[in-house]
């Protein structure tokens, strides 16, 4: 097997096979992989479903790669539904050229996501398309299998007076993507925010905090959530700009884009919604001792003046709307 | 909003809800994704679960689309396992430029395949990248949940006797895109097989026949399927080349190609491994009965001299063997 991958190894036949041990199957192997059938009988249970399509170039960046990101991604989808990640299905789209040392990097984050998340891959799909003609690298899309352990979030739910937590800074994954993309070397080496989020999250379930919804802040960052969530129970989301956490690099960065970092994707930012305030603070006291939560903050709450709308108030008291994002910021970020 | 895709269909915010609510809800829609969450709940079941990556290119063929494909292919996948498709989960990675009309047709082919498995999409996902850069139409990657009507299916339960059937003639997918793309005119119009199979088999689950395994003959052909299985039950399969239906403008085909038909991937044909020949007579008669397999033939058994091997009888009275299929026969097949 030479050092980057052909045609062959996505016809089905014997170079397939190959691959598939070689690359896959000796770094994901389990129980229900060995079974070499076209479907996975997965245990009875109550599972919330996610599944995502990972495009994300450059394929390895700082901070991670789409191994990682292509696990965290669709686990974290789970894990804010209330679901413990269990199971994931792949399906894995490769460029021919692309070179076996870095698929077997991606493969071997892939593979150590799945353990951080304590979660096993149990069905996966290995396509080759011609080189210049299909993905420049790799294309990752993942379904996520989450067992439900609390159920009945959702944001139509929200309410008047519940708050808003953001469990990190805002706008990493997006800023150094930007940066890989264009070579522009931040001096501090800004990192992707990109990690599973369940181990952040599921204290807060097991202390019976009164979670109305959670959300991961990826492709339209803060700005999409918060104005889904908006629409979603038709009320005002007011969002205080002074509390909300923005690294120095991703503010440079945005001023060399024109973006504002609430539009940037993150990859590894929860934003949670908890009734009462002396509940959201005891869920800020647990998120901020895990490594993931330490800059976690109570960004907003709902409430305002506007049907589905995001209100965003200024350190100068004066208040803006907040859009959805429109047009696009940056392809390829996920 | 113009008539093809743009980035900024793909970048999370305004333009990407516009082409969500237009092209796919109005054709897919359902009540797991008008819940707008990022993870759909399903409900408790014992479940089959299958991924596959479409690749095919061209993205619409004679007898069928990417959409239609990505559906039957999935579906099939699980019902090759016993289970009975019921929902699906959705990654559309969509090149920029793409025109609006293809894809709403590829949609609605997609929801047509839906309805006849009577299953629901209840996960999706839509990226688009960047022309020429990423991929050359769409890709779609389908994960399918079924619901395991028969347990215990697995090709390592072969044993000598049981008998092999294929649900119909053999290639003409893997005809019928080489032609598409080469721009070979067959006077026939051959079509490719891509149809939903469970249709096809579950009377002869409900039959109560005594079915060993069953896989459909996708890429790899009907040799990929027969070597998987003899090497799973480490066994010899013996197949009857006069017994394997093959059109002759599949076979006008392959002498253009080189190829040979058994190699060919099938979207629409079932090989199923069936103990006991009342109960395989039975299982033909069944399946004749259908328009899917009017074609079903006994094509072979297990048993002979070479463990893990596939043996080809000829209609010259002579012996090869049949191998793995090896090399790249045609990429982008499926």
């Amino acid at each position: 097997m030479s050092g980057v991958i052909s045609l062959a190894h996505g016809a089905g036949g014997l170079e397939t096979r190959e691959l598939i041990d070689r690359v896959f199957t000796r770094v994901l192997g389990n129980d229900y992989l060995a079974e070499s059938e076209d479907a996975a009988i997965i245990p009875v249970g109550a599972y919330a479903v996610s599944i995502d399509g990972f495009t994300v170039e450059p394929i390895v960046f700082n901070g991670g790669n789409i191994g990682k990101l292509a696990v965290a991604g669709s686990c974290n989808d789970v894990a804010m539904r209330g679901a413990k990640p269990k199971f994931l299905a792949a399906s894995f789209i490769i460029e021919e050229g692309l070179s076996l040392d870095v698929l077997e990097e991606i493969v071997a984050s892939f593979g150590a996501e799945l353990r951080v998340n304590n979660a096993l891959l149990i069905a996966a799909d290995t396509k080759v398309t011609p080189r210049n003609q299909g993905v420049s690298g790799i294309f990752i899309s993942t379904t996520a299998f989450g067992e439900v352990i609390l159920e009945g979030l959702a944001a139509k739910n929200l309410r008047v007076g519940d708050l808003i937590i953001a469990s990190g800074s805002i706008g990493d994954h997006g800023a150094a993507i930007f940066a890989a993309r264009e070579g522009i070397e931040l001096e501090s080496g800004l990192k992707s925010d990109c990690a599973s989020l369940w181990s952040l999250v599921s204290p807060l379930i097991d202390a019976k905090l009164p979670i109305v919804c959670m959300r991961d802040a990826t492709r339209g960052g803060l700005a999409a959530v918060t104005n889904e969530w908006a629409i979603a129970a038709n009320a005002t989301l007011t969002l205080n700009e002074s509390a909300i956490a923005v690294k120095n690099e991703v503010k440079g960065a945005c001023e060399l884009l024109g973006f504002e970092p609430y539009s940037l994707a993150n990859e590894g930012v929860a934003i949670v919604a908890v009734r009462g305030e002396e509940s959201a603070k005891k869920a800020i006291e647990i998120m901020r001792s895990s490594e993931l939560g330490k800059n976690a903050a109570i960004i907003g709450y709902v409430g305002g003046d506007y049907k589905a709308r995001v209100v965003l108030k200024t350190p100068h008291k004066t208040s803006r709307f907040l859009d959805m994002p429109s047009g696009e910021l940056l392809p390829r970020i996920c």
